[in-house]
């Protein structure tokens, strides 16, 4: 039987990113997916790495999310050296637009607070927004204008992570289910998946939505649901914005050679990974008062990922309760890219028993009882 | 050089029906393609047989359409067992739905006029129409039932006819372009292809709306032009309706499976094979008002096919007004999976100079210079 | 909670075919798969209906293959009707084709044999079998020639079934991951699913390979394997052979449209559906001996599907030993098309408890000890 | 009716190429495609920079090559600025291989020519090449090394280059078939296309293998033909190689991700996009014996593309030698990814009536009657 440091459960990018960081250290890892690799959310996830539109700056997600958007530009470079893979990260700037009187008035003020002054954010009425970006139509009352943020390839990221593991040494095995673990002593020594045992000194649980059937087996509840988001792209010669265009509803991220990605609805307590006609109709409406020349776009495809919700709207990473060397990384709903490169190192430090951010390891530890208010939350 | 009794140019559903014809007739057929069969208009429509939604009944086109659509239910027989493929033929009726008053009056006093009542045609009011299909919404003012029409697979029908044509020893060549045409005395006698020159007794242009380009090297000016159409489809494991629905701006055809295809935008002019945001918006909202449980399906696919309109919106098929043994058989617009059984053998017995019926010989001339009036048409 | 008298975990060609049957009988069935329906291995299937080339015609599995092979020809025309789907069955006789004179001498005894002679079985030298087919080569010494068997689409089969049960009022839920079973008081009520609880009267298990993990969550042990199997295809505008060929090592199943299915290996304890290099490359050597004319023709595609092996080579299909109403059908192996209209009849006869033949309810049962010679198989 | 200072028509890597250069300088450009840009042999291509591996140096094809490699460094850079593509350039070095002793002789003489040496060239043989690439087998008798060629990703070339014109303000208009050229006073002063005529000042075909058609229209007989080229691809988590393997018979191009490019066939006189079976075949055996492993990686997919091939080898970039302001670059056979910067700057060069360099403009001119021994190409 072969023998493993580590077996991560899960290869989207989250347990891309725990290989790549382990592997990275020399440890030897094997990497199972249940399919193939990077094929759930993580490649359809439209890349934005937003911490400014989707977190609240108090909560320790915030922290962590700004932390990780900063490795983002040297990873590119080390990615692309490692794998040949360009995982197109961008940092063009977003706006996070205010379609009402009421929210161009929460932003303006959200503008001045000091977190966001730290971070260049300023805020931008209607006719100043249009100015940088003209084919926005007059239904945006102004926008948050927040110039480090940016997007990356999904897919690619997710793909070039899981490479540079191999490039490390590291195993990967697709269409591998894992069943269960394998404790002995109160130690998880491995995993039995659907075509035999493995063994391994640490196991990490990487599965996004699917984590929580895996971890039942071994006496944890984790309070997860899986929500469902649809997209579609369209393509034009010339690109249409130069910006991420950030909005209550639907977000507009533009991707290279004039593509334009489209998101996303939110469906909870769904695993389908089919579109509804519902979910793109109200996409397309709402971004046809955005930017009504997407009407001259072509349209490209549609698609839908499962996203790991929490009930406090934080991602769970860290020890196992009750079973050692066990660990857990899921929960990062829509922020998965985002938060992928300092959960991968977060991981990697508590399985060297590296001393880690307290704030982080409380917050985002499987045990907790505290609740963040879920409305923090967009 | 090979050298074969006809070579029909052009592997659309068109030009493999007369393949088809010509082939189960005795005659050594060659069937050209510039790309793969059957991959341009004829796979890209909806498949719907509606010689009373779609035409006016004293209009030649319409005896010559009937005349088609009695065709089909044999063909579906006969092309299972040459080809082994099913057409998918359905005859469960359609709707000509109203969805204004004054539509609603037309058509109930259409209904009335024996054309119409010879076909059991008949006016159902809005409660009745909900009666049979209860998916539809009270936007539906009524509808004329048409209870022998229905529809097929036009991709089906395309290939089916290719591949029975071969069954009776047509060869086919497909990613080959035809150039010009090789006259010797006022006859064509072979054609310059990009492969080099292949010779026949008779040459049949059916390339659609690409047609025009090749006839222009013989001298003639067809007065085509193409009209894009977008479709797109959905799935539900229940069927949402049993018949077809068809309104002004679009139409409905439920498909084997619990498949449902929404068609057809016009875009004259345009030989784009990409799919307009515009076109999918504008087909959703309007089939949002006809079937709002259309929102529950799922997103299947989008597509988009050009077809050869007429300036009299008549198909022209006969004989080159100059050349010898040179026909030409285009512009069916969006009848031409309608039309395809009896443009087949209405070619067939021109090349055979058998006699054909003197008022579509007459209407479907390539030199005509009546024109019927357009608005006679949908 | 909605509430079912027959929950159907597995929505491929097994499950389809239990749901059509159950929900024909009026029962209210609930059919759920883990993602789109029949997609693994029912639809990589080449859908050949080999009784004769598969079994040993003293196995109880060789009476269960040939009642299930004679449903086919009504089915065809039930599915076609329900659905719309046609099946593309086509019963044009199979060569069981012998490569080297031993088996040359096997067949034709065994062609002699009074089961065989009852089905008008015979035995072809190879200048006979040439003579039918003539693409065939001099590879070939002979063939058993077996008029009746022949082929479906197995995807087509596959959706048809699933069409036709929700023509009957099953309802159907994709993308639904079963973790467990609700047993109360020794009996199945129910079960355990990633978006909630579900309960019924009846549970069936028909997840093919997949079936054992969920299987093991109600402490049953089946001993099942899965054998990975794949295929590739090839077009031609002319079909190149009429019958079906099967040899030791591949099989070539001509579709309708001049497609020629070419499978498939057999890679036990593989969950991969990765297609491998050296795959392909064995099919293709021992193809191009058997059939040399295929290198004229077009590639089309390759694939895998996933088959669930047991180890007497035989299906189980019976009551849980254990658990009350709980049922099981899988371990079809190869034959699960083949099988499919049986085993739904089978399976609908004991929930409903009616008499089934004692042969196969024994053969078949889930605690079984006997063991039928592995080597009696191909 | 619009008018732009140039028209290119054919907008894969050759157009694209000439577009971006030109309106890079500030013209106004319009691309048009006949189908969707870059899909024809410019995205089939393997993307192999090997001026030493398929060039004579004596040719002024090779000073050309040379010239058109340098500039992959910067373009890279360039292009993933303007248009955010990453072209893929890798500069890892190339093995020429010898399976021959009669090879390994040849190119062991060449490898000490002072073209050669000048470009570090060496000669290893067959345990110095399996010291660096272990996969490859003792098939392999030496090879000559060429540690500065490399590779791009050939569909991310010619969509990186459109883009960057688009960015400089170049109109692209796909679907748009060029019928004819308008010529008043012998020049050139627009052209026809299927959706009306456009005017400019300069036209440039950029067709491929289908310029010759287009050509003819304007009296010009160029003499190129098509040779197809078929490819296919596998993936290892892994890479099986890190450098290019070039041999008689076929070459391996190493991909991002694990990806390996195995190609290229040639069937010379072919239009048809369509895989043969014999095609992938005969290259699979070739790769079997270079690289046994390969055996052990996943089958992706296969293709074709058509190549423009010219009598002596070289290809045609000139201008008409009837009708001014009408130029031509095409016939640069499977070359022409290799080709397109340096063929960008020259067909720029020449519309701005700028000096070129003579051997090349003597060399590549369309009325030449000098040949180049076709034998001194491989």
């Amino acid at each position: 039987m072969d023998r493993y440091d580590v077996i991560i459960v899960g290869g989207g990018v989250i347990g891309s990113s725990v290989a790549f960081q382990l592997s990275k250290r020399g440890r030897k890892v094997l990497l199972l997916d249940q399919g193939p690799l990077g094929k759930k959310a993580s490649s359809a996830a439209a890349g934005m790495l937003g911490a400014h539109t989707e977190l609240n700056v108090d909560s320790p997600l915030y922290s962590f999310a700004l932390s990780s958007k900063q490795l983002f530009s040297d990873l590119a470079v080390e990615l692309k050296g490692l794998s040949g893979i360009d995982i197109e990260y961008v940092d063009k700037g977003m706006y996070k637009v205010a379609t009402t009187e009421e929210e161009a008035l929460t932003y303006q003020k959200l503008a001045l607070e000091p977190a966001y002054q730290q971070q260049q954010i300023k805020w931008l009425d209607g006719n100043e927004v249009r100015k940088c970006e003209p084919a926005l139509s007059t239904f945006i009352k102004g926008a948050m204008w927040i110039p480090k943020d940016g997007h990356v390839s999904a897919p690619a990221l997710s793909i070039a992570l899981a490479s540079a593991a191999a490039s490390f040494g590291a195993d990967i095995k697709e269409y591998t289910q894992t069943a269960s673990f394998i404790v002995e002593k109160g130690e998880a020594v491995g995993v039995m998946t659907n075509t035999g045992p493995v063994r391994s000194l640490h196991i990490i649980v990487t599965s996004g939505a699917w984590s929580e059937r895996l971890l039942k087996e071994s006496g944890l509840q984790l309070d997860t649901y899986p929500v469902k988001g649809e997209c579609f792209s369209v393509k034009t010669h010339q690109p249409l914005i130069k910006g991420t265009i950030f909005s209550e509803g639907c977000y507009l991220v533009p991707k290279k050679g004039g593509r334009l990605i489209i998101g996303a609805t939110e469906q909870p307590h769904s695993f389908s990974e089919q579109v509804s006609v519902q979910g793109i109709s109200s996409l397309l409406e709402r971004t046809k008062k955005i930017l009504p020349s997407i009407e001259q776009a072509h349209w490209e495809k549609t698609w839908a990922g499962i996203r790991p919700q929490t009930q406090d709207g934080l991602p769970f990473i860290g020890e196992h309760p009750q079973i050692k060397n066990l660990l857990v990384a899921t929960g990062h709903y829509r922020n998965g890219i985002l938060l992928a490169p300092a959960t991968g190192l977060l991981v990697a430090d508590l399985v060297d028993k590296k001393t880690v951010r307290p704030e982080w390891k409380e917050a985002f530890r499987l045990d907790r009882n505290h609740v963040y208010a879920r409305s923090a939350f967009s």
